[in-house]
């Protein structure tokens, strides 16, 4: 096999940044700062017509002028002047790019024509590139974001591949605060060269990454993004966001990267067909993605509830049963074990109910771990993680009137989550968690910088889990069929 | 119409609470401590058989020791006792309480009896409550809060009536992150009295409450929720997630509060003919409660959209598509006047695309007024509120090779969304709201304590307007019947 051209942009030590200057106020600007900021470690040398520096660092008025031939071009320049400067970069010896100026396809018929003339010269001089009207590639393993936001929240397991930069920039600070940590996104842009089936079987072969989320509003290529996509699922989860196939939706993509958007139920029963998990918003495909990276596989759909808060404990169990995820109760033998740490006001049976309790340890600890060993459930919700945030609230409303020391007690909280951890890392039992506190919770955060899924309402968790079982589930069809033993179904 | 029992439980000028002492892990100390420390202008007697003093406050040993007769008794005491201290309070001559022990109806047979003797009780000194085994009632407008959680974000324009002490008190500080405001909140818990019905009358007579949010797990009395549903809609709009319709879901709300869930779709059924609005997740109830509590009523199920980031516009164009709501292409006319504002690598067809823009004025003003003016479609959203985050990440990023100061940019930022607040409040016209942000940004919080409904994603956005757009319909609808025009359909 080839080598895929995102491998060298991906890990690229050297860099010909066009487009960046000293004014604060421009795309290429925020851009490189990243660059030089982020402990990237590879060279950056700008080009700039004019400037002596960029930022402080020494910035060259032509590529030619650069003491090496540098592994890739990032090119943040007015349209006009795009297929020029990408000329100069092939004249150098540049064989990779990142073009980020738009302009091009997505602007009609006369941006049609520069889009044509810029892959001929990339053609001409061997260049394989990103773009263009895009917003750049992070590799988070290396610290190399050629993007807008800054990447802050060091490397995870989940790969991105997007027909908008929004999903892969603008959502980094959301992501963040969610635990979520990407290991390579691709912003894909026109797609003039590279395209979501070279990207995907990119991600596909990239150890780093565990999970795949896709959101796409044309697929180019089909019949090679269902082959790619079908051997790629083999090895990873795959959760693809689709919002072509609606006419409003479709107008929209359109006018955004030049493509138009095809059928909504074809490209169901595609990805359907690979193994694909989709998901009906943005906000599903990185809760799902997410998931799918962290969470060790279930085998088979059962699921036992924990949670001290009735609401939730109900709307998760109604999620479930809406989901095809079975709820079964607890045998007697196990419901006597469970009885000794769930108060008499709560219920063992399945979902188990702590009520108001607050004995964590019992919660997140020994109760999923007798669950864990009873085998009646193939994976476990919990609902409540966190709750210093309570402690701290009413210690801040009862200031001086309630006799407690604050000040140990959030690390001490957060240990007591460690029990879920456990869980999934050393014994490899699905947990997904919830509540409606957040980042903020030290508890929260110990879970999140740990890679245990959690959500801000019970039922995000479930359907979560659904996808997570889903795939599973498809998973092991697969290898039935492959096996034989599912040909007669 | 007799005053509804409600009424006096909200505006209680004096309580006696049981079960507060000076024990900072007790639930009932985490409850009085609002009541005490929350600028709650009534009388709090803490009754407490041993202690002088409870935070701060002079107890008394026996309710029949108070100088006066409270107007409300708040129970929060081991189950066993629970019917002698309301019998006590009923010596006393209190006419009204707050039971919020658990152990009766939701605990199998033998609590059933012991919530009928309580019944009785009640029943001999005619006294009307709410629960047991609930979590208490908050009066925003009062600082009256007997709930766990602290209530510190002062009254807003919805209600929420529960099944779930959760989904009123743990949610606060949740819900405050969202700009959420109660106006009331009441946790039902076993109904044993006042009911959901006897809840919804009280809140659809309420002027500060301006939308009601349900979580049902069964309803009591159906005929009469229906007909008083279907009466309060037509002042008020209703929203409810119900989730007794699943097995696992009834099982464990019956546990839970002590009652079996109907059938899923009998109560759907029932829901639209009332022109209730149904929830399905915790998650859209208040999102859409907060919506309707707060939009004005649009005209028709047409909708601009605006944002200067293309997948977020796809989204919301797709998620529209997937919802009845029309984003029509506007006419020649209007994309004329827009495109002075609009960047030409943009669009102004609908949704309306300002690409990379940093004019916060031109996207969130101006053009929003001319699409208001130009009377082709609804009501507006919009993607990209605040990003002073952004700005302020990067700053970071950059420190000291950027050379901007931060120091009067965020609020400058807040105040260019002003334009928003202004076509909602001084025109009437609906604008929905999201960006990835969150209400760290200054701006996104300028919106939120104005009431703009904002959601952390574009989807979320759609779903609420829709949710606004499916009940100015239904509404629309019930005055063409009772006008005789909508007899022929």
């Amino acid at each position: 096999m080839s080598e895929n051209p995102l491998h060298v942009i991906m890990n690229a030590k050297s860099v010909a940044f066009f487009g960046a200057s000293n004014n604060p106020l421009t795309m290429g600007t925020h851009q490189i700062t990243h660059l030089i900021n982020e402990s990237f470690e590879g060279t950056v040398w700008p080009i700039h017509p004019k400037e002596k520096t960029v930022l402080g660092v020494k910035a060259y008025n032509s590529v030619a002028d650069l003491p090496e031939t540098p592994e890739l071009a990032v090119i943040v320049v007015p349209t006009h002047i795009v297929t020029e400067i990408l000329d100069q970069c092939g004249q150098k010896g540049i064989k990779r790019a990142v073009i980020i100026s738009g302009g091009f396809k997505e602007r009609g018929e006369e941006g049609e024509k520069l889009e044509i003339k810029l892959k001929e010269v990339a053609r001409k001089h061997q260049i394989r590139f990103v773009g263009p009207n895009c917003i750049g590639v992070i590799n988070a393993h290396r610290k190399f974001n050629l993007t807008v936001y800054p990447y802050l929240t060091g490397p995870g397991p989940m790969g991105v591949l997007s027909h908008s930069g929004t999903y892969v920039t603008q959502v980094i600070p959301y992501l963040a605060k969610r635990g979520i940590r990407y290991s390579k996104a691709v912003s894909l842009g026109n797609e003039a060269d590279i395209d979501l089936v070279d990207a995907l079987e990119y991600l596909g072969q990239d150890p780093e990454t565990k999970a795949i989320a896709l959101y796409i509003e044309s697929i180019r290529r089909g019949r090679e993004f269902v082959e790619t996509a079908r051997q790629v699922s083999l090895k990873k989860p795959i959760v693809a966001y689709y919002v072509g196939g609606t006419e409003a939706g479709a107008r929209s993509g359109s006018s955004h990267t030049g493509a138009m958007g095809g059928n909504d139920i074809i490209h169901d029963f595609a990805f359907r067909q690979c193994g694909i998990i989709r998901a009906p918003t943005v906000e599903r495909l990185y809760d799902w993605a997410w998931a799918l990276a962290t969470t060790p596989t279930p085998k088979g759909r059962r699921v036992g509830i924990i949670s001290h808060s009735g609401g939730p404990l109900t709307s998760m169990a109604d999620a479930c049963a809406r989901n095809d995820i079975e709820v079964p109760l607890f045998t007697p033998e196990t419901q006597n074990k469970l009885a000794s740490f769930v108060p008499k006001t709560g219920s063992t049976a399945n979902p188990v109910d702590f009520t108001y309790s607050t004995n964590i340890n019992d919660m997140l600890n020994t109760v999923p771990n007798i669950v864990f060993e009873a085998e009646e459930v193939d994976a476990i919700l919990i609902h409540g993680i966190g709750g210093f945030g309570l402690i701290k609230d009413m210690g801040q409303d009862a200031l001086g009137i309630l006799p407690m020391d604050f000040s140990k007690l959030e690390s001490e909280m957060a240990k007591m989550h460690h029990g879920i951890i456990a869980l999934q890392k050393e014994k490899s039992y699905p947990v997904i968690t919830a509540s409606f506190t957040d980042h903020t919770d030290a508890a929260v955060n110990y879970l999140l910088k740990n890679d245990v899924p959690f959500y801000s309402t019970p039922e995000r968790a479930v359907l979560a889990m659904s996808a997570v079982m889903r795939y599973a589930e498809w998973k092991r069809n697969q290898i039935k069929i492959s096996q034989g033993s599912g040909s007669d179904q």
